[in-house]
């Protein structure tokens, strides 16, 4: 089995799928888009992609590709995020501190207190950060443990995020919904029709008075009018189950637009 | 009246806090934090910071801030966004194109067709860009018409963002509650009970029954663990009025967090 993932090598992406299944072939891609491309182009059976972090919320890009794209969800991992400030050189040499946006901004506290006039630049993948300090010594990497190892870099510090508890869900992109398991998210989206007041009211009424639980309803902008929005939501529950499905049947008649992503096993 | 806003010159902020009053007195800052940290200081008598835009959705920085500071939102102004693409140098000279996260991502497809194989560099702000750009040919900007002007640079392609609708929405921050004026919102945040169903439902409920409008409701984490969310909501109504002030009344017994963050006059 073929999975795609965001690379290079040590990133916490690699560590999603690893928990996901240890088995599987690995292919990495430089971001987001190629990794959920890859699937689209059948080079992989599965895609792994970053949706949530608990502390900086959504990668919105991957919301995004779920609207645009015909993706199915097939499952979801969590994965505890552990920041290292990692470099060839000591603290005094730092003149270039370098990450994706999420991480620097998950450390903003930590690169305030300690690098008050350092450059500040912005990286693709927590990995390519380090591959790029690994040139340098003027240059320290926010990244994961595995990747000091797999880049030669010194641990000049650990678990420097603002928050301890700093979590990851992946979704796992694939083609078929997997059959229920007792234990199954639904996802969602829906577009309600503009202007009418109560309308969110009215669909999240369908769930409450079947006792179906949302475990998550989040807002994106449908990218036509300010003030527009798609709603994406996540459910208790699998497609199969006989309340689910009756409570998306009377969903369906009362949106402008019912996208549903699929049905899968809850992570943990 | 002194107004913090994002600088430097020539930014889509000094845009909006033009919109918003035109005789302020302008102070420039780096970032949205060191720009609301200017209020909390008393340099400055407002401060106007973007908080969502038409394609990309909410600036979350913002969002966090007004949950962790005491905030209170006193109006908002929207900007319609067109981004150019600036250098001193020709097309053919350009190695590293520079703007903020934002924009970068707005004009994703139009970078992806024209500059498959360049160096994308992120900055602080849109102007920081330009003033970066004209400082060498091989630099271009993604960034306003004024900064060209500004920095001395060519306008070398114009509204290149992905989708020609592209307004940000910014609020301006104050101590204050503006009066009522028949055409105001109210914003605020909740924190439900977690783990207890039905209880956003309940919320919009108590909404819903005195025909009080939203125009916006979104979730963020509460950064504590993962699955744990805070509500935004925005309402068409003033905190005075008396069918807004029943509703919070109810909703406040209902959850375990209400922080209202102003009532101030609606945009256009």
């Amino acid at each position: 089995m073929k999975l795609a993932i965001l690379g290079p090598e040590g990133s916490f992406s690699e560590k999603a799928a690893r928990q996901w299944n240890d088995k599987a072939e690995l292919r990495y891609y430089d971001d987001i888009l190629d990794t959920v491309d890859a699937l689209l182009r059948k080079e992989v059976d599965f895609s792994i992609v970053p949706i949530e972090n608990s502390l900086e919320g959504s990668i919105t890009l991957t919301l995004d590709l779920l609207m645009e794209q015909q993706l199915s969800i097939t499952g979801e991992v969590v994965v505890q995020v552990k920041h290292c400030l990692l470099s060839k050189g000591r603290l005094a040499d730092i003149k270039i501190l370098m990450s994706i946006p999420q991480a620097l901004s998950q450390c903003k506290k930590y690169i305030k207190k300690n690098f008050r006039n350092i450059e500040v630049r912005s990286t693709l993948s927590t990995s390519q950060a380090a591959k790029l300090a690994s040139e340098s010594k003027e240059i320290a990497a926010i990244a994961s443990r595995e990747s000091a190892r797999i880049y030669g870099l010194e641990i000049l510090d650990e678990n420097i995020q603002d928050m301890n508890e700093n979590f990851t869900r992946f979704i796992v992109i694939g083609k078929t919904v997997p059959p229920p398991t007792g234990n199954d998210k639904t996802s969602l989206i829906v577009y309600l029709e503009k202007n009418r007041p109560g309308a969110l009211y009215e669909i999240l009424g369908e769930f409450a008075n079947k006792g179906i639980d949302l475990t998550k309803i989040e807002s994106r902008p449908t990218k036509k009018v300010l003030g527009d929005y798609l709603f994406y939501i996540d459910l208790k529950g699998h497609i199969e189950d006989k309340k689910i499905k009756d409570a998306l049947g009377k969903v369906k008649g009362k949106v402008g637009m019912l996208k549903i992503l699929g049905s899968y096993p809850a992570a943990e």
